[in-house]
């Protein structure tokens, strides 16, 4: 049995392009005692991957050149050599860009059974997966908002930002997102239910994205989830109230991958604000208390989403530049079979 | 009886000189029931004044024009019409730039009565006062070091670096201070004990400064005591190890009054910092447990301070612009008696 894959074939200068990725074939192998061969129903595509794609210092390894793309995966258990899972069992992981993985399964948590009964499979890669468990700990455990407070999100219509405003807006706050265009923020607030939407292509300077926020959020901003930085958090920060929280959990660099300088970070000390920077597979501990949670609103109809999907493990360097320049809606995925 | 008092004359542009005040003499008004009356032995001058003379935003009111600057000051009772004090009594409290002060001793915490006996009074407005409390409550509550963790502190001679490098000491850290000079480099080391000391003069641009603190902090920073920001802020951000934690005190701005940005906020993320601002009189609670670990270190010889003391109240003003210059050495005071 065949295999395609996709491989880093050589790390970006700036901008990453679909040179940077090389789609090969190999045979799957024969299963040795405690593994797993999974055929991937789903690939998931997350902005992470773009910081794993360079060489420099980061909170991770990078990813190897001429080695699998990494990236999660949902899918169904095709062979079984470990008695923890069966053939047709539905089977979540880090499956990386490829149509089956070969998982050892003695590892813990390399694969994890999921029940779809009341959740699709494709949710536990966005809302009942890794994003949906960022936007859950980034905002309970360190914007800790309570009811009443103002809470703003940016990329607030991506797998992330959109259950951070919704699990905001069950905690009663008051909830404003940032996204790119018209149709973004009427989603946002039409389907998701915030409060209020900035769309920030509107307001290409500070002076203007201040007056934006200050509409948006008259009483002040008490959280920030920042999955974006540069001049929105600039302009946030100065509209933050006393005792403030910014949970980072992305940020873009310039185009010559310089860093954006933060504006006036003095405003640290006079709002006596808290920024906190968090990675979600950090916090292996809080995922069963988050996963519940997204799952049971998800499962009622509380936490909605939207899905992108690339048909087609060849259509996934395209699909990754698109998430890159923003071109997706909602959590992007590409459908393997 | 006369009273010499310093008023707020105007308000500075740009660097604050001794025409932004003015010496005027007052009668002594008659006290009033519950009133007591404070002979001042000594003014504290501090940096958070000069935040006070301006107009704009900060975490307190400004400083009204044509009154008394604030200040804390310690003294002695010549007068009460309040129970529970009686003259002779030893006080603290925030009298001003004057001589005398009429207190209303029927508000709490107005007037704090002190023990002179193992402890001097003039360290009430240093090491065992508001700037101790300060370094105690930035380390304890933000840094919250472990032992053998590295800890850096910048302003490491002055009254609120100094308690935070002895703190630090106290509790198993590394400890590296910044300080501008040779001499107090050495006072830093050897009377204060700290590890190791930065002469940041020696250091002007960012690489050379890197190279200072990759010496003086080998295995990293895990925590960080801000009193400065600007370029020591960038230098030690790119040093700080994963999940470090910097406690923002105090911020200088540029020479116009512009903030100064913070070169690479993405470090907030890269390295799961977590940076928080504070102020010192937003915990009160905290005060009782500070002070007396502050007094029992003082009283016993393990809590090191310098004072620079300028004579009467008329040298108030210069010696308040030398503070924001860097000139004095360790906690400024004024001596009024």
């Amino acid at each position: 049995m065949q295999n395609q894959q996709i491989l880093l074939a050589s790390r970006p200068a700036g901008e990453p392009t679909v040179d940077n990725f090389r789609l090969v074939e190999t045979p799957v192998p024969a299963l040795a005692d405690g593994q797993v061969l999974v055929r991937h129903h789903y690939l998931s595509l997350d902005p992470y991957m773009r910081g794993r794609m360079n060489d420099g210092k980061s909170y991770a390894q990078p990813q190897p050149l001429d080695a699998v793309m990494i990236g999660g995966t949902v899918g169904e258990v095709v062979e079984s050599r470990h008695p923890g899972f069966a053939a047709g069992d539905a089977v979540v992981g880090m499956g990386g860009w490829q149509q089956y993985s070969v998982v050892d399964a003695t590892q813990l948590g390399m694969l994890r059974k999921v029940d779809t009964t009341h959740i699709p499979l494709a949710a536990y890669l966005g809302a009942v997966g890794m994003p949906g468990v960022t936007a859950w700990v980034g905002l309970t455990q360190i914007i800790a908002p309570k009811e009443g407070e103002t809470v703003v999100v940016d990329a607030a219509s991506g797998a992330v930002g959109s259950a951070v405003g919704q699990l905001a807006k069950a905690r009663g706050c008051r909830v404003v997102g940032l996204a790119g265009g018209a149709d973004k923020c009427a989603y946002v607030m039409d389907e998701l239910g915030f409060d209020a939407c900035i769309d920030y292509r509107q307001h290409p300077d500070l002076k203007s994205m201040l007056r934006a926020l200050k509409e948006a959020a008259p009483n002040g901003i008490d959280g920030h989830f920042e999955n974006v930085g540069g001049l929105i958090l600039d302009a946030v920060m100065l509209r933050m109230n006393a005792f403030g929280r910014i949970a980072f959990c992305g940020m873009i660099a310039g185009y010559n991958g310089e860093p954006i300088p933060m504006a006036n970070p003095s405003l640290i000390l006079v709002s006596r604000l808290k920024l906190q920077g968090f990675i979600v597979s950090e916090h292996m501990n809080l995922w069963p208390q988050a996963l519940k949670e997204l799952g049971t609103m998800v499962a009622t109809g509380k936490l909605k989403y939207r899905e992108t999907v690339a048909q087609g493990l060849a259509a996934a360097p395209e699909a990754f530049l698109g998430l890159l320049k923003g071109r997706n809606f909602g959590k992007q995925l590409v459908k393997l079979v």
